[in-house]
Formats: structure tokens, C-alpha cells, sequence
């Protein structure tokens, strides 16, 4: 129920992950059975396919308060799926709704893995080369400690190994210069703990651009930075697709300049979508869930079921506690 | 000397500025006098512009660490030409150089205007309607604390009113979310400073995504922050145009569609054009100084040189010590 085309998107989504991914892909789809019955009876067009609809009576909006929706609403979709995580009747949670409610229910009802103080947000950036970039935190945490960002250094190694495929992520302290002393009092804490943490490649310092050059595989920041760093680059990136379309709108007339500049202009997108990466891992928590973007389509809700399918077969929280366990 | 291009960029700048901007500007141009007597002679053609050379032995270079290059560097071309400043020989500076050497040279030499505890660079950023915002600060300073923030507000609402020419400026605190309680400790000990603030148009926290969208004419941050959001906006830019070119390339193959889409992509640029704007200003010292990108081109200097009379003109300095001095 979470998308801002709900449930379509959903519903065409999971139609769209039972058709071409692996054949072990079930869907449970969880919100008001009276909604989800007849859309997805419609939508399924007699085809058989394991969906199914799991009822939840209520449902958290992108207005709704986090906080406040976790508490009033006992019966969210968002609740009643992340149970189902908990208690084993299903192996991953995704949500294309509000962000800030999927942490907090997800914090909630799953719990911390061992030795993860605060779960964090990961978003996954595209980068020059195609191999996309992974920044922590963007959004659970503010007042981070640098014992919180080693954890998160952690975190994102093991999903970069063991999800994105990456065999020595290289690690990057998020900063204002590359030297080592460079930052402010947090990084300055936190550099020599990570650069003493074994099995881990840390490079350094890193700043804002080399999240899209790739010369670090994962960024490590507090939640504040991570956020509005994300949210910086999300506003630019919307005021330049906006100026582009302006752009070629205003100058481009004849119907062969317009047909090959919509062909640039759409091969350029498909590079930079977001929808390819299926959203993003909140790491941390004792089991699977991942935050996609409220304008998610259908193929963003099938990537997004990829990839949480990818996240709950890699054993990804098995390595981030066997990596914080403490030394006996 | 600061430019990627120096004195290249520089003289040709002074040169376009001397011959399109108001009759009142004269430039002095400081570096080795070896090295740009010739080259303002030849770039002149025999032509009398009120261009002069000021004689500076060394100069700071875009590698060179800023504290070392400010202590060692005595006779830096920086370090001359804001002696000018400091002893009235010149209403402004402005260097395309090395970012951290400027803002240490200029602390040094210039000092502090009353009641600023410490200076901010300040950014201007395009956005959707064209009237740029300003995002302060974005790498003088980082662990500020809320007095700081609050002197940032007042510097950048002086700025924004007297140069950019905003009557009453939206002056936001950048956070990660609109509600007045979200946020770090440090924004959450600022909110109450800034609303309290009389003769500030203080509108509340706002997001990343609000410094492109018309939302906030001035964003206040602490000096860490602002600067890994800049370098993340500069560095998704990079991506965004690197990609489109590849893209347009790749796709657009007859001649008539690569002129269309040349001219779209060439007014698309010139929205974005950093160019215009001149370069960021440096708020708080006792004098002018303004700092271009590296990258700067002729037009670019021109512009800065503009911006810089347009601030010595303001008294923007002024209205900053007005409005910080204590009430009695």
C-alpha cells in the first residue's frame, strides 16, 4: 500500500517478479483484502502465479508522522508484513512508502542484529563506470558516535560483498578533504578505528563527488550528512532533468532532431535509474527490508523483490554479526 | 595566479570586464611581474585599459596544503593582493585559486568584521526559476556551533538583500526534515536562535532538495555539511553531463539531429552556467574577497569582478556589524 500509485505498482510489480525472476519467488501482497482482491483478480487476467494477499486493515501514508503512525496504527500493512519477517513466514519485507515509518516499524518489530547499536539506511548511487556506489547512513540516525559509523563500515561491506558482488568493497570515511586529519570531530574520531578494524580495505577519506566516480564502493557518514547529502543531490538531479526537457522542448522542433534527442535523452535516464537498483537496505535490523522510492513502477517493485530475494539468500546479517562479534 | 588556466583566464577576464562593465572598475592583477607583463601586453594589442600589475614573487598552487602555503608562502599573490584590501589600495579581491589558502589568507590578513566569530564561504546554486540560492557555510568552518549558525543567517539574509537583490530573504536552517523538531543536536539548538532573530525572514528547517526548488533564498549549515552537499551536487553534476554527452554521442547520428541537440544541450548549460554567478563569497571578513572555481574562464572572471564591485559597493560589511552588534 505504500507507493503513490498503490497498489498498483505493487500489484503489477510482484506480477511482473513471479513472471521473470527465479522461479522460487512467492509474493505476498499485505494491505485491505477488499482493495488488493479485485485489483489483482483484474490484473492477474485468469494467469496463475504465487501471489497472495495477506490482510492488514490499515495503512501508513507519505503524510503521516512516522512516530505517530507506528503507534496509532496496530494493523499498518507495514506492521503486519514486518511480522510476518519476524516470525519466518516470509523472508524479506519491501515498502515503496513512507521511509521514515519503514525504519521505525522495521526498528520495532524486527529488532537489532547482535552488535549493531542503530540499523542504518543504505542508498544505492550511480557512479561513471555503471558499478553503482553504496552511502550510509541517510536517514535513521542523527548524533551518530564514531562506534556507530564502524558498525555501519560493517554493514555496508558485507551487503556490498555479498549483494552487490563487489569481492574487497573499498571503504570510504565521508569527509571534506582527502587528508587523514581532515573533518570534524566525528571523522577525526572515527579514521584510526576504522583504519585499525582487520579484514576491512578503508581508503581514507573520501569526499561528495567520489560517491559518483568511482573511487569508493561505500561511503560511511552519520544520518544527518548522509540525508542531506541525498537529498542535495536528488534536488539537483530533478532541476537538471527539468532544464534538459525545458531545453529540447524549446529548441528542438524538427520532428528528426526531436526523435533523436528523445532516443539520447531516454538512453541517458536509463543510465542514471534509480528503479534498476530496486531501493534501498535498511541494514542492521534482524532480518530483511528495503525502502523503495514512493514513485516506484512496476519494474522498480520487481527489482526491489530481486533484490530483497538477493539480500535474504546472501546471509548478509549472519556476516555483519560474525564480524561484530566481539574478539573472545 | 589561481586559475587552471592563470594568468590566462585572469587577464582575459580583466580585459572583458575593463571593456563591458561600468566605466568606474580598474583592475590590478598580482603575480610575478616576469610573467604577466608580457602576457597583459600581448593580450592588450596597444589597447589603454586601466589594468595594472601588482609585483607578487610567489604564488599558491591548487596542490599546495592551505596552512603550510599561508606560513610559507609570504610573498603569495593572495597574500598581496588582500594587504591591498586590508590597507584600502583596493575595494575587493578575488582569486579562482586554491580554496582553503584563500580562506586562511583572507582570515589572516583581513581579520574578522565585529561580532563574527567566524567567517563562511557561501555557494550560489541555480534552480527552477532562476534566481539563485545561497548555501552557507560550505567549508571554512566545521563544528559550529548555534552562535555560529546564527551569524550565518545574518551574514548570508545581508548578502542575499544588498547584492543578490532579494527585499526580504527565506532564510532556512538545512536539515533532514521540514517539522521545527527535526534534525542534529546542533540544528535543534539553532531553531530557537533564528526564530527568535528579529528582521529575519526565518522560515524553518528545510531539505537539500529545497536549494533547487524555490523554497529558501538562504540555507544555513555548519561548514562540514555544507561542503560535503556542495562537493555531492558537483560531483552528480559531473555524472549527469558526462553521461548525457555519451549518451547524445552515442544515439544521435545525423547531422541535422546533432546540430538540434547541440543547441538544446548548449542552452541547457547555460542555465546551470556556475559562470554567471561569479563565484562564492567569503562573509564575515573586514574587506572583499570572493573565491571562482579553478575551472574558471574568462566570462567567469568577468563575472567575479563584477560581483566583487557590486559587494564593495553594498556595504554589505556594514549592515553584517549593524546587525550583530549587541543591543544595549
Amino acid at each position: 500500500m505504500g507507493s503513490d500509485k498503490a497498489p498498483e505498482s505493487e500489484i503489477q510489480g510482484a506480477i511482473l517478479a513471479c513472471r521473470t525472476l527465479e522461479s522460487d519467488i512467492r509474493v505476498r501482497l499485505v494491505g485491505p483484502e477488499g482493495t488488493l482482491a479485485p485489483a489483482l483478480k483484474t490484473a492477474l487476467r485468469g494467469a496463475r502465479l504465487p501471489i497472495e494477499i495477506v490482510h492488514a486493515s490499515e495503512w501508513i501514508s507519505m503524510e503521516d508522522k512516522a512516530a505517530q503512525a507506528v503507534r496509532s496504527k496496530r494493523d499498518s500493512s507495514m506492521r503486519v508484513g514486518l511480522k510476518m519477517v519476524r516470525e519466518g513466514r516470509a523472508a524479506a519485507f519491501l515498502t515503496a512508502g513512507n521511509t521514515g515509518a519503514a525504519m521505525a516499524t522495521a526498528k520495532m518489530v524486527l529488532g537489532s542484529l547482535a552488535g549493531v547499536d542503530r540499523p542504518a539506511l543504505a542508498t544505492i548511487l550511480p557512479t561513471m563506470s555503471g558499478q553503482p556506489s553504496l552511502l550510509l547512513d541517510v536517514g535513521a540516525n542523527v548524533d551518530s558516535d564514531p562506534e556507530n559509523l564502524v558498525q555501519f563500515a560493517v554493514m555496508g561491506h558485507m551487503y556490498a560483498q555479498n549483494v552487490l558482488g563487489i569481492s574487497s568493497p573499498r571503504i570510504g570515511l565521508l569527509s571534506i578533504g582527502e587528508e587523514d586529519t581532515k573533518g570534524n570531530s566525528l571523522t577525526r574520531d572515527t579514521f584510526p578505528l576504522l583504519k585499525a578494524l582487520p579484514n576491512l580495505n578503508f581508503i581514507g577519506n573520501v569526499e561528495g563527488r567520489d560517491l559518483f566516480n568511482n573511487r569508493v564502493d561505500v561511503a560511511v557518514c552519520d544520518g544527518f550528512v548522509g540525508n542531506v547529502a541525498l537529498k542535495s543531490i536528488e534536488g539537483a538531479a530533478k532541476l537538471f532533468s527539468t532544464l534538459l526537457r525545458e531545453s529540447l522542448k524549446s529548441t528542438v522542433t524538427s520532428q528528426v532532431g526531436a526523435l533523436l534527442s528523445r532516443r539520447a535523452f531516454s538512453d541517458f535516464k536509463k543510465r542514471l535509474d534509480y528503479s534498476e537498483y530496486g531501493g534501498a537496505p535498511l541494514l542492521g535490523v534482524r532480518g530483511v527490508c528495503i525502502v523503495g522510492h514512493g514513485s516506484s513502477n512496476a519494474k522498480a517493485i520487481m527489482n526491489g523483490i530481486r533484490v530483497a530475494a538477493e539480500f535474504a539468500h546472501a546471509e548478509v546479517n549472519a556476516g555483519i554479526e560474525a564480524a561484530l562479534r566481539p574478539q573472545a
